[in-house]
């Protein structure tokens, strides 16, 4: 993929750091790591909707095992390097994987994200060039502990922006207390990661998911849903029009926000209260606007469809590629090779735009080596 | 939009004939008809995502209304009439509008929902040529009755299929119970046009959302993400290999599926539960196949991105235009001229697919005459 003109950047790429894993080994509930007898390597238990199988798995030894295996591959870095190589990504901006320090006590909060975000920016330190990080942010911690994490984010060499999750402070992303934080990343030119992690309650995979689907509906319906339905409720809030230098790049190419955003609008323009609030008409600046200008999008919908609605929605200068490594490995190949969730990736972008176009040399990164201000090697 | 060669038809528009009107006054939990004093018309209010407002409605004569005002759009066929003469539309398919008779008692279903299609079928029998419907399932009755009906459709000269909601017999369409019903309209060669209604949990929407996004989310979101749940849980539960003569309208274009289909997919093929059990592999029926061979789409999508998308996943040969009537009226011009509901998905056409063009004349009325055995006048 790469070339020496371009660089190819992820920009959707996790770990665990080492300390983290350790503190998910402490837990009780998910998200928990946990050993079961017999099985190799200790198992990585991170939704909600796995919490039936956890409990059956306790009970019963026989019900197969709750979660994934915790390979290498989310602690690593000298496996993320490997990865990286495989695919030729020339830099990646990695990331903590749900669901960050969410769970954190209050009074700990900011002590344990601060070392978080201290182990990767050496990381990054060690492979200058190669590596960047989106930091993570002490949610739970009080508001003027929360609000001095995001003012001493710009002294991290290596830090070009924040990954946040869909709970904001507990009441979403278009609660008004986090406007002096949405605020304060803007005026740093630190973009938000917004990334799912919460889905959708269970029930709505009916009575059959839990036994027969796998992780499919919460991973492929609740992850995209939580997603759009957080930048919408940001978007109707007035979020993007009170902060206008806040950028946000949307995991999953935003969801489904770019298939949605049409009917998104049209609600908006017949909706009786919100007319009646004068909240509608010809003066409203529409999400189509802030798709166009506040949003980006990663290239991580695994289809040419999706991606050229991406694209059309956004621009193709918006657009940025990601692995969503360590995620989706193969399962009847070698781990260590090729990653089909990968080249599935970076397929769509060849049919979507054509091989060596500007705009593929853009999605695949240098849309992120500009707005990231990645410098390489 | 009419041409001689090709007719304009609209295969997604509602109606709530004057005895369903009439159930729904006498019911006091959602779905309700109920008048204020001091508002000209009766409120007609469906959603639960409405309960807090119809609360505070009893309460405070101050709170404003909820729901909706019940204008002469949901009941009245020469309403219905005129607004396809408005809209140059040559043929409606219409139906049932949601909640449908989903809450009818156990005992009364089967009679109460033939009484209703026969009230839809004497309309169409008054415009031959015009109208035709899709009729209405008594999914609360007992299964044996259900089944009656469904093997008694095809009697019913102007019915071209059946409107279902996504709760089934109260377990969703993954339901193997319900499988003798989709082979019983299958064989008939009946669409199912499946139709959202419940959408997603009122907490999804956040503490701001009642009082302050009117029904933007439950609708622009809710609506077509539980469309997408309910078909990707009967696309896992093998329902569409099970009943290959199966064909399924998608309403709002499939809610989101287009865009979801390649993250559906390749969440599939990493699932370790799945491949476990050998659901994944070369031989499996993808849901891209599903797509362009059992479903069609309506194209009420509200933009050009997002009915790109729906073409691409599905051809231009099994789009379908609708209006969506009598929802979304303009609420600052006259009702009884052009709404803007019904030009924004008219235009994404010719944005799409270019005016006059065989794929424009397809979706806009020809695939529908098609697929539906319109005979039009």
């Amino acid at each position: 993929m790469a070339s020496n003109s371009s660089p190819v950047v992820d920009i959707h790429t996790h770990m665990y750091p080492p300390s983290y894993l350790a503190m998910l080994e402490k837990r009780s509930t998910i998200p928990i790591v946990r050993s079961f007898p017999g099985a190799d390597e200790p198992r990585l238990i991170l939704l909600e909707a796995e919490v039936e199988n956890l409990e059956k798995a306790g009970a019963d030894a026989a019900a197969g095992l709750p979660g994934r295996p915790l390979t290498s591959h989310y602690a690593s870095l000298a496996q993320k390097l490997h990865f990286m190589d495989t695919h030729n990504i020339d830099i990646s901006v990695i990331s903590l994987a749900n669901p960050w320090c969410d769970f954190l006590d209050r009074t700990t909060a900011a002590a344990q994200t601060r070392a978080i975000n201290d182990e990767f920016s050496a990381m990054c330190a060690a492979h200058p060039g190669r590596l960047y990080f989106f930091a993570t942010l002490p949610l739970t911690a009080p508001i003027d502990d929360l609000l001095a994490a995001v003012r001493d984010l710009p002294s991290l060499e290596y830090c070009r922006g924040v990954i946040l999750g869909t709970s904001g402070l507990g009441a979403g992303l278009d609660d008004p207390a986090l406007l002096p934080i949405f605020t304060a990343l803007g005026a740093s030119n630190l973009p938000v990661f917004l990334h799912p992690h919460y889905g959708l309650p269970n029930d709505m995979w009916g009575p059959r998911a839990s036994a027969e689907y796998g992780h499919v509906l919460p991973l492929a319906m609740g992850f995209p849903m939580e997603t759009t339905i957080a930048v919408t409720r940001m978007f109707l809030a007035g979020v993007f029009d009170a902060v206008p230098a806040l950028r946000m790049i949307l995991a999953h190419s935003g969801g489904t926000l770019p298939f949605l955003a049409g009917r998104i609008e049209s609600c908006i323009m017949h909706d009786g209260h919100l007319v009646a609030e004068g909240k509608t008409g010809p003066g409203r600046r529409s999400l189509w606007t802030v798709l166009k200008e506040q949003i980006y999008l990663d290239a991580v919908v695994y289809s040419p469809v999706g991606l050229r609605a991406a694209i059309e929605a956004s621009g193709s200068d918006r657009l940025m590629f990601g692995t969503d490594h360590p995620f989706f490995p193969p399962l009847e190949s070698d781990p260590q090779g090729e990653w089909e969730s990968v080249s599935l990736n970076a397929e769509a972008v060849i049919k979507a735009v054509g091989e060596g176009t500007e705009e593929a040399k853009g999605i695949m990164g240098a849309n992120a080596a500009r707005v990231l201000r990645l410098t390489g090697k």
